[in-house]
């Protein structure tokens, strides 16, 4: 048996940005384990993991080759990885353009929804955190108000295909309650929520997060 | 003439994170038009702007499909649109390895760096403004120590092969002196930057951008 045979390893948090590639790994069918980090007791920071992931963050996929982070790489990777499964436009554009719609969630939606939760990130002052998380919302709200314009074809994000940007677009929506804002405001993102809601992969790896 | 032959327009802030997609534009050898956008009369946020790129932000790449934004959608794909100028590594992980190196950038130094100035996109109290702005120079500190393990084999961030990650190091590394940190903290970055100085690519754009 050599490295490439092993199945690849996910490690993830239940209801995380990890989310995104935990439901990508499973449409493709491909054998992974799923690994849980438990943030509540600071595992993510054990000396175990940071030599998996020195950033300290999920996700992180140990695959044959070695170790990758970061959501849109991680996703853009398994969809290219598994060509039969059909995960991202073949042609070139098309295929930066389902990068854009991911780089857009990784670097702009889900840092201001980070900012409810990890304030510590970029401020040391308690007061500076609270002013930061009465931003959240409306930061969200103007980044769905956003992303409304570009489903306009549907029923995925790409249009037709059902690509690597649905898991990412799903797991980002899912935060918006805890964020104070009611997705019904946004009617075509609580379609595609609910169109993911009813594929296979995406029920069995809610019902494996929350086991 | 079609739309496809009109050659490409990048939309850049001289000295913002534009630089890499300018930078990689020219490595190309590629015709295109460098459209400068001042930040200082607010003309990212004008109509005309808006109308280009929803965002207000820059780069934006409109090119004969389209308008692409989004530093590391673009650098993926100017890169593949050129293959020959060998602007990426062909082994689809090792592209993967790159393609997390700058969402890393994107998603975690930049945003960092962005606390500095760019407060009020995350708070309205000015105090808080201020609390984060403390924070920046530890941050990129702490970004910067990282970057310096995977800067290892060198002298390009992929190692032998010249990559558009280069550009984007460049880019950011060239905002630690704003953020209160010392480049010749760390080594390997201060010798990117010097190899990249080197470039005639690097050149034409500094040049062009400060016209
Ligand atoms: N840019 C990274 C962000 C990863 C990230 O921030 N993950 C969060 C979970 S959503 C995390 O691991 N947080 C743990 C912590 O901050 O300690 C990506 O897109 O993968
Ligand atoms: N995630 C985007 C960020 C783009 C961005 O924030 N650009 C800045 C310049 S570095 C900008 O246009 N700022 C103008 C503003 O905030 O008004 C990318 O990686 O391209």
């Amino acid at each position: 048996m050599t490295k490439e045979d092993l199945p690849m390893q996910l490690f993830y948090s239940p209801g995380a940005c990890s989310r995104a590639s935990h439901i990508a790994l499973e449409e493709t069918g491909a054998k992974f384990e799923a690994i849980r980090i438990d943030f509540t007791s600071g595992t993510q920071n054990s000396p175990e993991y940071l030599a998996i992931n020195p950033k300290g963050r999920v996700p992180a996929l140990v695959a044959g080759p070695g170790t990758l982070t970061e959501t849109s790489a991680i996703l853009a990777w398994v969809a290219q990885a598994h060509p039969e499964a059909g995960l991202a436009p073949t042609d070139p554009w098309d295929f930066a353009q389902m990068q854009s719609f991911n780089a857009y969630l990784a670097s702009t939606v889900h840092v201001n929804h980070a900012h409810g939760r990890r304030g510590a990130r970029w401020t040391d002052d308690p007061a500076a955190q609270e002013g930061m998380r009465a931003k959240v919302g409306p930061n969200m709200t103007a980044c769905f108000t956003y992303i409304e314009t570009l489903l306009d074809k549907g029923p995925w994000v790409m249009g037709a295909q059902y690509t690597v940007a649905d898991p990412y677009l799903f797991t980002v929506s899912g935060w918006l309650k805890s964020d104070g804002v009611d997705i019904a405001d946004f009617p075509r993102t609580s379609a595609h929520r609910e169109a993911m809601l009813a594929r296979p992969a995406v029920q069995a790896v809610l019902a494996r997060e929350s086991a």
